[in-house]
């Protein structure tokens, strides 16, 4: 059967600075599902798309595009309003866990379809995979039941929603794509869009261990994934969050469920809790649920019991030990001083290679693996003291796991910095949500 | 085994606008060949050198590395000196036709690699099969041995040479990464200087029947080979040519013999003449041979000897009658006036949609199909007078081939301008040669 169009004119329109046609976009993406239009010319029409951008009118039709090129979720039948989450990713950043039972707790659903990791951040499905006996990947039939009983899932997105997104996700990956803001903006939306939750609250990151870098690449990102969510009728808010600094005092699967089950249970670092709180009031004002106060939720336990239910849900057994690594390392301060800085993505590529995270999709990941931190900015040190700790069950990655904290750049400066500087505040108090976009 | 270098991070940085070091060059070439970089990544790479470009530095070591991803011819056993030409293509460009046996016919010795057409450019090896029994291919022993004893030879190039360009070749003809100059400029190099030629002469066509529309574009690539070439201790000179009409009166592979087959008895169209001679004298002035003039030996016949023995050395009967189209199709001009404009890349579109090109590797081209050109600009036309005679076995192929005459642009643009001015030479004594550039 012959084709409605020629992938080459179109990579060359892009290429060329040009826009391309709603037309254009809808084959791209449908030939590129049916294998028409070959990687090699999606990863050209991609490259072409980073370095040359597309308008808001082409990033909304390449994101129907792919919503189409799958099937549909629809919670309306749902006796409580849906409220999703979604975070670009950093280093330490475990919310969706104490996130999804607490806004539950407080009477929305929440249906969170997550990932895994992949580099120096961590996914979700990992660290859940942490507790013994739980399972990521749900029936559709088996999600809709777990949200109306318990009113939270975490669950691995099925192969049908967006399948375009699946394929093109991974081809970036390896392309070196994945830094575009249309086809970041594109990917998150077009899932959860597709997903059918009526509210979206963004995490965007920005600083050193998240993705951008820059905050004036962090707002566009935001915006431009409000607009799309509005547009398609979800009601989408985004936070603009600090990502310099690791999230919380711990990088690693088991380790984030433990550090994130000290928060269900009404403590847990000051930043965790804060972020965990900001998010859950934007999600409730999302489905006019804003006068219900998490924290309370928080304190009361009720956010706990969400959670053990949601865990079991999935085969988990709530009360089950955590696995631990089998050997552990200590990195210590090198001055006494107030510690100014702790590099999150050294920590984060630390937490990678000790085998915490993978390199490759489909590797396997240690589910005691990652590091622990004993001081965050704004702590008073002294030398010899554990600045962190690292945790492995194979002790021979502890060389390049501690070359990646003590040399960031090849010419030796370590991920932290110790001054002479007054103690301020901690760094778990600082701060973290930077800015917000509304529609 | 562990690979070197990690094909993201290198495209990576020139996406970022940076420069490539020479260990990654080496290895991403090499590693491509040994398909340890994947299609998808060399496609992503070669989008981001097209959009950023590459340094003087960085293209020569891209040139280096493909040579070294094959064998290299040498020629110094051969008591003549060594000349080769290269042409960018265009419409009509039969050139290597008859300048192949007239250089060898002034003593030099021409090793002419040669490719098929894909596109609306023919290709001479697709020219030189429309005589009855000729073949492309030979052993790099016959190869020599008849250089030794007729002087030229025109054959298909091995694959030994440059095995990385010719999958790079292919790769950039499908995801709109041709019109690079780094990446065009160290395709040809890396084989004219893989072939082992001692002296190159370049012609680089510039106009709308040409791969580059615009003169300072031409000027660029054709400066970068002759550094290219010049580095590599190969004595390089190239010409830039007019391309916005077709070159002689014929497109089309049989119907471009018959053309030579006239210039080598002395006759021809004056713009083919006139490009064959200037590219024999910058042949023969690079390989010291510029005491012999060319059109003299056009004119004794001892290029046309050259010729005979070259196509019988290769199974080609000389004396064959060549294949000729089993339909016609004239298109008359209509009105009186001055033939100012015959678009050439229409002319080549025609050509092809009649069957004398591909639109793929590997297809078939009708040896007789193709356009006659029956006026050049310059010419005084009458209303009802052909214009142009259409040839093909099948007819069918007629009114796409007629549209890219009489509808350029989608909105009925004809390919040629009839205008009211004073008859001036005709469009086959212009001027061909636009420009030179010498090391």
């Amino acid at each position: 059967m012959s084709e409605a169009f020629d992938a080459v004119d179109i990579i060359r329109t892009k290429r060329d600075g040009g826009s391309l046609a709603d037309d254009q976009i809808d084959w791209v993406i449908d030939a590129y599902t049916r294998d028409v239009v070959a990687d090699e010319q999606m990863a050209a029409l991609a490259m072409a798309i980073l370095l040359r951008g597309m308008d808001r009118r082409e990033i909304a039709r390449w994101t129907a595009a792919m919503i189409d090129s799958g099937e549909r979720m629809d919670f309306s039948s749902l006796p409580r309003p849906t409220a999703d989450k979604h975070s670009t990713g950093g280093v330490g950043d475990k919310i969706t866990l104490p996130l999804a039972p607490l806004v539950a707790a407080c009477g929305a659903a929440v249906p969170q379809l997550s990932g895994r990791g992949l580099g120096h951040t961590g996914g979700t499905l990992d660290k859940l995979e942490a507790i013994p006996g739980w399972r990521a990947s749900l029936s559709n039939d088996e999600m809709m039941r777990q949200l109306a009983d318990v009113g939270a899932v975490v669950c691995a997105a099925g192969s049908g929603l967006a399948p375009a997104d699946k394929k093109l996700y991974a081809l970036r990956d390896v392309t070196g794509t994945v830094e575009s803001i249309p086809l970041l903006a594109s990917s998150i939306m077009s899932k959860k869009i597709a997903e059918g939750t009526g509210a979206l609250v963004l995490d965007v990151k920005v600083g050193s261990g998240a993705f951008l870098k820059h905050p004036e690449h962090a707002r566009e990102l935001a915006e431009t994934m409000v607009a799309l969510g509005t547009d398609a009728g979800v009601r989408t808010v985004a936070l603009i969050t600090g990502m310099d600094t690791p999230l919380g005092r711990t990088a690693g699967n088991a380790l984030e469920v433990r550090e994130s089950l000290e928060v269900l249970a009404g403590g847990g670092p000051a930043d965790v809790v804060e972020l965990t709180l900001a998010l859950a009031r934007e999600m409730l004002a999302a489905t006019g649920l804003d006068d219900v106060d998490p924290a309370e939720r928080l304190a009361d336990g009720s956010a706990m019991d969400v959670w053990r239910r949601m865990v079991a849900a999935q085969g988990g057994d709530p009360d089950a030990d955590l696995p631990e690594a089998k050997e552990t390392s200590a990195v210590v301060a090198d001055a006494d001083g107030v510690l100014e800085r702790l590099d999150a993505l050294a920590v984060g590529v630390a937490a990678w290679r000790l085998g915490a995270g993978r390199a490759r999709q489909g590797e396997p990941v240690q589910a005691g693996a990652g590091v622990v931190l004993h001081a965050k900015p704004g702590d008073h040190v002294r030398a010899g003291q554990p600045l962190l700790t690292l945790h492995t069950d194979t002790p021979e990655r502890f060389d390049r796991a501690l070359s990646a904290l003590t040399d960031t750049d090849g010419e030796g400066s370590a991920a932290w910095v110790i001054g002479a500087g007054d103690p301020g505040d901690s760094g778990d108090r600082a701060d973290i949500v930077i800015d917000r976009v509304d529609a």
